[in-house]
């Protein structure tokens, strides 16, 4: 890996991985292409247990925003609720009483997906799409609601921290395509066409673990190497999701260029981008059963011109 | 069905449907309980096709929401977007850009899921528990969060409007268990143990048609008898959702008591409902294969102390 | 009046009528340059009552936006109430309790100031600033919290309806400079540099009356012809309110421009507009003292970067 | 002082400086009936420089506000801005452009006004109202919006950092009534009837000095002692407001119970109190020209059914 990646370098390989017409000039799938009516029928034939294991961090006051940028983390309020009934406030006959509520949030400020509308450059997203027509009013193409017949599909656990006997990787570990391999080796599961694949780093459970979330969000982290372009373009993966919040190694391998693998796969390869995954306890389930592969389900909420997805992703194994 | 129900008659009933208790005194999982690791699997079993069919409506401004009442339309806003990007108000390095969003909306006012703790009486709510754990703060049990594991099972589509080979359910038609029962036959279907029944009345297609949501939300409409209630106890029933704002039959059957079956079945019997399911896609593919039972997928937000919350359920068949 | 007015005389009259580099190139102010401190001295020298009158419509869900575009009413929300301290939810030593509240809503959505930066054409807003200024992270001039020292001044009502002893003008009755001097003349006033002048068309006394705001955001109204914007530049006008969405008279006389004395006297002139201004009661005040001037004040909130802000405009008697 | 202050000894103040009843059992106004018409008129004839000097804080993401409890600072979204202008993405006619945005805050996040239904204890709020009026649809009685018609009146600025010739008073500097008659005194004023007094404690200029905000809101602060409950109610004060987050001195000097001033003024003797308010400029302004009274006003939006209000209070000198 001894060439220098820049920003150039980016648009080059932008242009090798690209998945552009692939599909069609209307498609706004992208990789989730990858996910045919078999690879759905073969990843429902895997669960063995009947278990159903959450991988979504609470959405909650408590993290993992710390107040950096325009995103906050969730703020929860009632509308009506059970003091509203203590004071008689609640006229419906019969003594019907009810609780009501409502949520601001960024739709990207907890466990969510990148909408292929939500990284662009040089005046394109996905598919040859012009930036035009991402405004104030919303994505007009590649929001997160063309996708609201999914995510289904074969998911495989990439359990980092698991495979090296430690509580989770430093700030700054990059991944390679080689240790994606290694670590889908060493718990017995092939990569295949249409997976969606879940990088486990520990950074979350660090954070968890400290009780701080100082630093998660656009600091130093594990990630993905951008060298990771290749194989995910190559490999046919449908998703990558990490249990950070960018899925990339920070700082990034190129010093004049931001979240290149974004740059590339998102907008390029046409790739879905899972982020904040909470993969604790589906790390003990898959530890628990020596299944690393199974059934993944996690549908967006097909918000009209959303550029993101706040996401309950449900591992059934 | 020629006794006068009224709201003592939803106390009786309340009682006599009640799982208060079955699943110990810490549960707040309620009908959920149903749903074992085996019925899972014998869910994951049932797909065929490999396709995969969203329930939701699109969250967006233009409905089913119409101004009555708290509960308004998602509000759904830019925070960063091509037009930053065409203004040179990105800076990050490598002609980086992108699209980030927030959305404000009530948890229940599209395809949704009710929380335990969403309606009460008496002081009480699902297992026992006191309506003051309700507050501006949220709900400390019966939570929506409190299912996040979930909700995947064996979905059954009851499609009255099919069977009957009407375009939609007029207004106030109720659907009693013996109707119930003779549409589950009608698609050779047979309600198990553990089931996520929903039935379409066609009010949303009729409402989609006429492109009109007057009166959806809390109007007139066809939907479940509150005799049902000893049906859904007595077949273990999981989950019902409609095509309806409130899965009940409006005008109530009892005069005196708002939204019946909500107070027995969801505050005594513990079960999980849905409403504002958007089930026309899975008519439609019901029919084309005439297979009415479904892989049947639904995770919740868990946002913490909710009473409800949003979501995209799919059908996998 | 016999001219036609259109897309390029609007361009014509903005470089006419403008006040562009009048104060200075950084000059963030407009119009409010004209409110010298002689004539705050003055305008605090016209209360003889010491009546205070509000001219702020409530903010609430009952109006009066009617769900057409983005703009929607306040959405009023409760962090804590008496309800919570009924359930005992509050836990402050000495039984001390408290009430807690939150609003969500577009800045222009009832009576407000719009900001410099609010309307712009062929690239530019007030000043030469270029509408690259104004992104998604709000706008870098021109922004309501520039003028957050005012506003304070000599407030002048004309009211038509009274002077015309109608209930209201109809809707797309066009005001012109000369019925301006004559309503001010009938009332034994004088408009002078750095006045405010609040128009009263009735057609919020209207709207009020018929308890229904149909058509009152962006719908045919009565209000200023475009010939305005000579007087009011002429006048050195301060500022202009109106009880009216828009100010303008609705539909415009150009057929091919959108608000077009927006767009001269807003952008060139740098005139501040008010909007959704509650008349009614001031009406009866200045009726009942025969006193048609005024100390006024309505102070933005300075949120920055804001295009707009509500506000709470006093008339002080 | 040497006698203890507890919880009982709030309720033996609060019932000894109550005003419950004294403008009638419909009173909402409190101690603002203090401010009669002469005295509106004695405070416009104040101004000798026709300087108008504003106390707000921006209203921003930049504070006061640091993530603890469930008031945020200032959200602000933009609906429509410059850059959907550069992507042709509004069709108006004839070029007209524009900007619009919203806000969601909590009511008190920044400079503020509390509402007499903010504060209660035992069941009852101001003017002998129960607490079953303030539910999740917001206070019924003792709202922000029954003062739409205010504030209008006497300032005084009490600066006690400058008499002092300190930049700031300690946190936990207790302020009592001979400390404000010594300050007005120091100052060449004499608190009035209908008088809107502002401490300075200079704590805001300290935070602002600092670049910090840790520990302003709820944290140890200097401010009014308890004692100056009975100073407010025989000087029939109208309001109080200083640049701290609570008026009063924290810790309270009550160890069982919290903000007893809050307590026994607002709730008792119907109190405004406002909170957060900026006034480095102001102090800036009296120094300059001795001058220590003026007309002050700070309209609240009249927001239905609110505990609260964001204002932008104005000197008037």
């Amino acid at each position: 890996m001894g060439e220098e990646i820049d920003a150039r370098t980016v648009r080059v390989w932008g242009q090798r991985y690209s998945n552009w017409g692939r599909w069609g000039k209307d498609d706004q799938l992208g990789t989730l292409n990858f996910i045919t009516p078999e690879r759905v029928l073969g990843a429902c034939a895997l669960p063995r247990r009947g278990l159903v294991v959450s991988c979504a961090l609470p959405f909650d006051s408590r993290g993992p925003q710390s107040g950096v940028g325009p995103r906050h983390n969730p703020i929860h309020t009632m509308l009506a609720d059970g003091g509203d009934a203590l004071a008689g406030a609640q006229n419906l006959p019969g003594g019907f009483n009810y609780a009501d509520d409502a949520v601001t949030m960024p739709l990207q400020c907890g466990t969510q997906w990148d909408a292929l509308a939500h990284v662009f450059y040089d005046g394109k997203m996905y598919n040859d799409r012009d930036v035009r027509l991402v405004t104030s009013r919303g994505a007009r193409a590649n929001s997160i609601d063309r996708i609201k017949d999914g995510v289904v599909g074969r998911g495989v656990l990439l359990d980092f921290p698991r495979m090296l006997r430690k509580p989770w990787l430093e700030n700054g570990t990059r991944i390679l395509p080689r240790d994606l391999d290694a670590c889908a080796e060493a718990f017995g599961v092939t990569i295949e066409s249409g997976d969606i694949v879940l990088v486990r780093t520990g950074m979350m459970t660090r954070c968890l673990a400290q009780d701080s979330w100082e630093g998660y969000c656009g600091g130093p982290a594990p990630g993905l190497s951008v060298h990771c372009a290749r194989w995910i373009y190559e490999r046919e993966v449908a998703a990558v999701a990490t249990d950070t919040w960018g899925v990339e190694v920070i700082p990034n391998e190129t010093a004049d260029c931001f979240q290149p693998l974004h740059m590339i796969s998102l907008r390029n390869t046409g790739l879905l981008l899972g982020e904040i995954f909470h993969l604790d306890p589906l790390s003990e389930a898959c530890a628990d059963d020596g299944c690393y592969a199974f059934l993944f389900t996690a549908p967006p909420l097909p918000i009209t011109g959303a550029v993101g997805s706040p996401i309950n992703p449900l591992a059934i194994k």
